[in-house]
């Protein structure tokens, strides 16, 4: 059993991010997400489908008439959005957006019902409905949202209006659900609200905020099942589909106790935030059993069901985990919620251990299948990110219809760009996290943090040139001398090539890693300057054999970037190229590729078509093969330059 | 243009197949399949889902009370048991059968109405619903089947009592189907009674059966679409789709004028089957136009949305085309009565021009999509015939549910099954046929055909030692000496090897190959005796470059049988296996692998699994490769030895 190290995120008021990559993302989601998602939560996007969301709280707080409109959870758009803006206010304070935040708030709390009950659909549609479809309907996973969204702006601003709704809130839920005679055992059919009370358990250091959490957790996977009790007392009606099923409990993760799931199944969303609700339950409550099953969930989900963009769910049924080792490129789902949230349980992992694996995780998919999903205009979004699309299949192969090859605009089902808002926005709680003798660097991100170190407040800024170089710096600037330890993560891929200087000194960091991190320890003065140097080769990444979509192929990785072709920069079928098993290849920063971007060039091989005219399927021959020459470019840059076909796994000439 | 040659079949009673590879099954289906068929249409066999099919047309006849179940097409089912039991009637008189269809056919008449109309769903549940919803209700499809089924009698039997049943439902079809005034201008969803019809004419020589035909062909594809006015008449409801579709008339092949459609589009066992109609029709009617889309329609149903084992259909979503080139081999349809379509197709298209090609994919679909449907014990079958499988996605992939790993016994819904009865039993029929001038030999299957040449009877005999070697005898026994040719086909895997001796002398044949034909004319005296000799090489078969499923790989084919790797036989993950791109492989004959088979044994590598341990999914390195022992079989014979993974292109190392 590995022991625990407890470390916690470092706020984000004291983290400042400023760094030449990232920094473009989050004045994005600054400038042009934020306002055009709350003008789209408005109806005010001509040629977009109306959201209706700000409508159903107005017709709820009856501010105007009208009905509900939009899917059950409609509310949680709203509570993203607010989510996102108060991080955004936390980064930079804009007086406009401060009082978007404000009229939304006053917003949803004129929309609480007295008792403390917030869901505009139950409100407005089946108020005598309330908490009879737990399985489907959504309303604790829109309170854990709201509760999210509180929490980031009561830290944002110190204004309590939102977090008086969401206690109020909560306290109300804490009447409805629990053991008691009465009440309702149960827990919702989509896991959020689990995460969402610890964070406000957080804020407020009410104790009830955590047991509900944790018997929302323990609840779950007893007999008999929750669902299909709930189910038989709807008379066997269900809210979606038409003839009723009964609920299948994996896809909701409540086929078994918590504490005994080994394996991820079902739903990968729900999933996610839900072993991130048990890893921060474990955290606080140092239950062994629940931690164990997070580290089985965690082995399970990263070790045999995730793709290399960090894509996770095999399946657009049901958006869910298939089997270990089932991961197709091209019929494959790999939903950006997913990622985020399997960046959000990696983040609450390494908090209970500090092992660069989780950290390595966050970086695959935030770099990946996270920043692939927004365009570069950030207006157009990908929810479901797949490793190999040829358009013509996606547009006529109906078992490929949910695989766009070009980015959507902002969708009826507006789940994925708010979750990247929020993620983008808060990226800063990401990159540190401090123990009681600890200082961690987890991701290399440039900026300015505000710790204090054995009393001492030091500033630590951090400079990097990632993705593109593995220089990084981190220069602490302590008010007075102070000893302490910094723990730096060797990322997997620069394992055993990193190389670390303090002021200009090269240290022998061998002997000091641990799980990943090298661990330096001395008394830092001002200026005191940590320089890392990660060597980034050009990796060809072979899959393990038991993955049989990527037979014979290997997949390109330079530093955290993933790697594709796309057919826009190849005079020839993708599927027909191969690269050699020991190709030569060279990175080359390309200006003009989109917004900039290291791309990887080299000669490879490709069947060469003119041999077949169009009129033969089948031959019994030898193929022939041309040079080709390749273009790699980074895989969160594909489809920016129109529909074409892009493929991460190249098979390998051998 | 390419100039028509009409060549007609062989009618059934004179072709009697006596073939060491063939007689087992045709045995198999006449001592197995057929009883087998019938006590389930009795819904007589336990723990197999009723049929009701029976009890449905005596519901309809008024024997027994009682409600319609099964599908809408239920009926059909009756009426291809009843083909495929005249044509083992045909090829060999069986008394308690002949009573069992007699009985069968004395129900299906007292279900008939008094103005001709037979169909037992409308007939019970809504009988003035009669052609309100030709779109989804399939009457006149299982008006075709009972037809074909009347001709087939007819035929084996002399028997008119279904025949006039035929004749009375097609008459009052005609007047309710045409061009004037108070008839509909219309067609089935389900294309079938047009080719039905054409046999009803060759027997009755009615031209108004022809006519009728015409009619269905010529109306598809009219402006503005009959499926939508008919859709709108009833007030957009349909049969199946809740809430109603508009619908989809590329999936019923209207979407264009049939002489003006040039790509397999929609549900591919309607397409082929429409598709031998035409056929049928421009050898008839000299349709130029007509001819033309067929060859357009063969081209590319063929050149570029064929699987190598002769399956059409890549996609499970409506069981349809996709697009050309789109063949994936493990999330394929190929569907077992689409194969069987196709080979009608290709009979049609023989007889309009004896083209090697067309006996080419005849003999492709007939020996692997279609033998490969039913298990060894002709009791249990695939629908979907896939091409690569690997179980445990089958079981926990939702979008490869539709695949199973192992053949299912009799299915609720019953096409495959009595369609592969109803062509194995009339086999014959697709070995040879006569022209003005010429015996062609299509498929080398040993046998005895009576044959009238120049008008001297003569018996020919032929024996053939396919598929396992390639030498074939052809014997004829003339009354008395003859002048005549005779066509020999060239297999397009002989192309080039094929030797041909007459009594023993060899013969320069390759001046007088035409299409794919040796044409040998001589004075035939009796015991004269062609040989033939098609070398059986082991083929490695590439596929066309744009067929992205295949990149990179190979097939092994040896004659007309596809092989590939079955689990069972492999200490390895198949899809770890490649082969050199020449590899030293052999055949063997091997008694004991299921009913004995040619098996194909050699050396080939595996990716070293053991260089893995299975907590890694991604590692930048080399896969080690170690030597494995190869053994592929026939493709028809997968799945006979419990499940296991199977897979036909094969990773080619080069």
């Amino acid at each position: 059993m590995t022991q625990t190290v407890r470390s916690h995120a470092i706020p984000l008021q004291q983290v400042k991010l400023d760094d030449p990559f990232w920094s473009r993302y989050i004045v994005l989601i600054r400038d042009v997400v934020i306002p055009y998602q709350y003008e789209a939560l408005h109806d005010r996007i001509a040629g977009v489908e109306p959201s209706h969301s700000v409508a159903n709280f107005r017709i709820a707080a009856g501010l105007e008439e009208g009905e509900f409109h939009g899917f059950v959870f409609q509310d949680s758009d709203v509570a993203k959005w607010l989510e996102a803006a108060a991080y955004s206010l936390t980064i930079a304070y804009d007086r406009k957006l401060d009082e978007q935040v404000d009229a939304m708030i006053d917003l949803v709390a004129a929309a609480q019902q007295p008792d403390g009950y917030l869901n505009t659909y139950f409100t407005i549609k089946e108020p005598d409905k309330r908490w009879t479809n737990l399985t489907d309907c959504h309303e604790l996973y829109c309170a854990g949202h709201m509760i999210e969204a509180a929490v980031a702006h009561f830290r944002a601003t110190g204004k309590r209006k939102l977090l008086g709704v969401a206690c109020r809130f909560a306290d109300y839920i804490d009447t409805v659900f629990g053991p008691e005679d009465g009440q309702i055992h149960g827990y919702d059919g989509h896991q959020e609200i689990e995460l969402a009370l610890i964070k406000l358990y957080e804020v407020t250091k009410e104790q009830r905020y955590l047991r509900l959490s944790q018997y929302f957790l323990d609840e779950r996977g007893r007999e008999p099942a929750f669902f299909v009790m709930e189910w038989e007392r709807r008379g066997k009606s269900s809210f979606y589909a038409s003839p009723s099923r009964r609920p299948d409990i994996a896809y909701h993760q409540s086929h078994l106790p918590v504490r005994e799931q080994r394996v991820g199944v079902g739903h990968s969303v729900r999933a996610v935030y839900m072993y991130t609700a048990m890893a921060d339950m474990a955290a606080r409550t140092q239950d062994e059993a629940l931690l164990e099953a997070c580290r089985h969930l965690w082995n399970n989900t990263v070790h045999k069901q995730m793709y290399i963009t960090g894509g996770i769910g095999s399946t657009h049924h049901g958006e869910a985990f298939t089997t270990d080792y089932d991961l197709p490129n091209d019929t494959v789902y790999a939903e950006t919620c997913a990622s985020i949230g399997l960046i959000f349980f990696a983040q609450r992992m390494l908090q209970l251990s500090p092992r660069s694996e989780y950290a390595d995780v966050m970086e695959r998919a935030l770099y990946n299948n996270v920043l692939g999903s927004m365009a570069q205009d950030g207006q157009h979004f990908f929810y479901v990110n797949p490793l190999e699309v040829w358009p013509t299949a996606c547009h006529h192969n109906p078992g490929k219809h949910h695989v766009k090859p070009v980015r959507q605009g902002w969708f009826a089902c507006a789940c994925c760009p708010p979750n990247v808002a929020r993620l983008l926005t808060s990226l800063g709680e990401y990159v540190y996290t401090m123990s009681h003798d600890t200082l961690y660097t987890h991701l290399y991100i440039g900026g300015e943090a505000e710790v204090t170190l054995d009393g001492i407040p030091v500033k630590l800024v951090q400079s990097s040139e990632m993705p593109w170089h593995g220089r990084v710096s981190l220069t602490l600037q302590p008010e007075q001398a102070v000893k302490w330890t910094v723990a730096v993560r060797i990322p997997g891929w620069a394992q055993g090539q990193a190389a670390v200087q303090v002021n200009g000194q090269s240290c022998h960091i061998e002997d000091s890693i641990k799980d990943g991190y090298a661990y330096i320890t001395r008394t830092w003065a001002a200026g005191d300057t940590l320089e890392l140097e990660f060597p980034m080769e050009i990796q060809q990444v072979r899959a393990n054999p038991r993955i049989r979509a990527n037979a014979g192929k290997s997949a390109i990785q330079r530093g955290p970037l993933v790697y594709c072709l796309e057919g826009v920069d190849h005079n020839a079928l993708l599927s027909s190229i191969s690269l050699a098993t020991d190709p030569i290849l060279q990175a080359r920063f390309d200006p003009k590729l989109v917004s900039g971007a290291v791309v990887i060039e080299g000669q490879g091989f490709r069947e060469k078509l003119e041999e077949w005219d169009d009129e033969a399927l089948y031959r019994a021959t030898t193929n022939e093969y041309a040079p080709v020459s390749i273009k790699a470019i980074p895989y969160y840059l594909w489809g920016n330059r129109g529909e074409n076909e892009m493929m991460v796994w190249i098979r390998a000439k051998y």
